[in-house]
């Protein structure tokens, strides 16, 4: 580990610590005396509750729900690191909760769960989701995610969406209307590669197949998916039936020869300079492990790749799903919009995409400080 | 309904409308560029995560959980609204929110749950457990509460307190220790007849035996309980064995003869002035029934009443919840006591007790807007 690391490490460590974690529930209204008591709690109180009683949707006007999300995890799938469990994962979902009140003033609630079982899963968000406007998916393993989300998103009536999926879907397909702007390229026609087929994979794999991209081809561990493929699970197959056309085989590095597009969403150090050499002139490279991603940008440079997105902070053009899920809730709650379909997805990428007037390889993806970013995402939930 | 109720309704709805609801989560953190971004979230928040999955007992210091406690409720029996459902009552699990935050600084989160299966219940609140550093079961009708509380405090690692019970359990306690005093009788040998054999009920006859008190007479509707009764529940026969050891039966009108206290928790207007009457001189009076008492306190005044609670903010002595729970659980959180047991609801009933130097008629039961008071109750969690 660099000492630059070691320094964001003790630095985060010691934040954290000084506070203890990073979020509070605060009071809207002060309680200074028996008054102001009796209207916030009993006797008061009780007009409000019978209010909902009589008239369950005034719940919306009379509590937080309609500003209010829970960040749901089982903590088996945390950033880098894996199943780690609940609490470990409480810092993440603590962090995300920050980002909901810092750019879209959303109340988000960690709620980090005590078993990784998909029906319990289910069950539980359902049980407590009366509390709730919305409800976030958050590092959730494949292949569970896919059916948690599914399940909750028919069986619940309010927004249901897995950031891991579709929070990175249209941040990368984002970048990515920009990538083709500078390169000159038409994304429906360009050649993807896409390795990776967790669940961002999977759910670009999706977002790119809407949007209409032609030839798209998805590699996991075992190489090219194609149709007809022995052993793939139920998502792959459904994946297979309308990727990969020509129906090629082999590794990623076969694969990647004459692609337009590699989208990484795997593991670290994967790609080559070999690789991009065989890809097709100007490639664009979406390397988005992290923190460690395929291939390195100065390696990729090194290989005379111009255009390339990361995961990371430290870099430009980072693929970073707080560009969308901000906002995207910001819009679902205040239309009262519940199911987060492809259409929506398409015009929130626009959105973020518009943000940057003239893409260049330097900065081809926005960063969630930019002004009227997340208002923008906010906006294309309704808009057309 | 008077004017004045019609004008507190509607008052409070105009709160509740104001800003929809009343609570928000905030972050204690800013979060203005990058930097900051880097520690509360990808990549700082990864040492954070990484630190607790390696030594689990760091979530105590790293994350929110030792200053926040879950308000888990099923909606079955709020206030005097009886079973309205968990959105109907969210407001008033936000006022409870509200008065942890004003008074004793905890982030309190209401979780009201679509479900009122015992089971169901018990295991949704131990799934989202890791999230929290208590949990507060709130307005849940008997007899589940019972079950839910007792499966909940055995198999959770964490305090578990249903307030509804304990909460008006120390309060009335509190308040008794006082009212004898200005009669100049010892409690444990007064004669109490206690009508309302529900969650507060039993638990306050629990705390009443704790403490030493000989005689008590429960009376139900069915009239007073007695070792022997037939058709008692479970926990209404276990009451029994060390309560009304005469074995008295008949109504309250019977049993009340005589008897130096009443407490009722039971319906609004049970108790007649010829019951006080018949009481013996200078009653003990303690009409919790809410929002209308089961005698309303000018009238016991004119059957001789000089001493008498109830559990309303608009007369003197009210026998409030929110006297204890605010500085019991933070004496709870921040000092790792995981079961409430009987020693710790007398500490802090003596506690608020001992707010009142010189108990009188016109006051003998604190406020919560007392100075001191909710530190004083955290701190006789430990202290002897």
């Amino acid at each position: 580990m660099s000492n630059q690391h070691i320094s964001v490490a003790e630095e985060a460590i010691a934040l954290h610590a000084k506070r203890r974690g990073k979020i509070e529930v605060t009071s809207t209204t002060e309680v200074k005396d028996g008054k102001d008591l009796s209207l916030v709690y009993t006797p008061g109180v009780g007009a409000v509750s019978s209010a909902i009683a009589e008239d369950p949707s005034r719940a919306d006007e009379l509590t937080w729900i309609r500003n209010t999300v829970a960040i749901v995890s089982d903590g088996s799938a945390v950033l880098g690191l894996g199943n780690i469990g609940p609490r470990a994962a409480l810092p993440v979902m603590e962090g995300k909760s920050v980002i909901f009140k810092e750019f879209t003033n959303i109340n988000a609630i960690p709620i980090v769960l005590d078993t990784q079982d998909t029906e319990e899963i289910i069950a539980v968000t359902k049980a407590i989701a009366p509390t709730f406007g919305a409800i976030q998916l958050e590092d959730i393993s494949a292949p569970r995610c896919f059916e948690i989300e599914e399940r909750l998103s028919k069986e619940l009536d309010m927004p249901v969406f897995h950031d891991d999926q579709h929070g990175t879907a249209v941040v990368a397909m984002a970048g990515l209307l920009n990538a083709v702007k500078i390169v000159g390229k038409d994304l429906k026609t360009c050649r993807i590669v896409l390795s990776g087929a967790g669940a961002a994979g999977i759910a670009i794999a999706k977002l790119l197949h809407a949007y209409g991209v032609e030839e798209l081809i998805l590699v996991d561990s075992q190489g090219a998916i194609w149709n007809g493929r022995p052993g793939l699970n139920p998502f792959k197959q459904e994946l297979s039936a309308y990727t990969n056309p020509k129906k090629l085989q082999g590794e990623l590095k076969d694969v990647i020869e004459g692609a337009d597009i590699f989208i990484g969403i795997s593991k670290p150090g994967i790609v080559t300079k070999a690789m991009i050499l065989s890809m097709i002139q100007d490639p664009i490279i979406f390397a988005l492990s992290n923190p460690v991603p395929e291939i390195m940008p100065e390696e990729a440079k090194e290989a005379g790749v111009r255009v390339i997105a990361t995961g990371r902070s430290d870099f430009p053009n980072q693929v970073n799903n707080a560009l969308c899920y901000p906002g995207l809730f910001r819009g679902m709650l205040d239309s009262g919009v519940k199911q987060v379909d492809d259409a929506i997805k398409l015009r929130a990428a626009t959105a973020i995409a518009s943000f940057v007037d003239m893409p260049t390889p330097e900065r081809f993806i926005p960063t969630l400080f930019d002004e009227g970013l997340h208002e923008a995402v906010a906006r294309s939930v309704v808009s057309k």
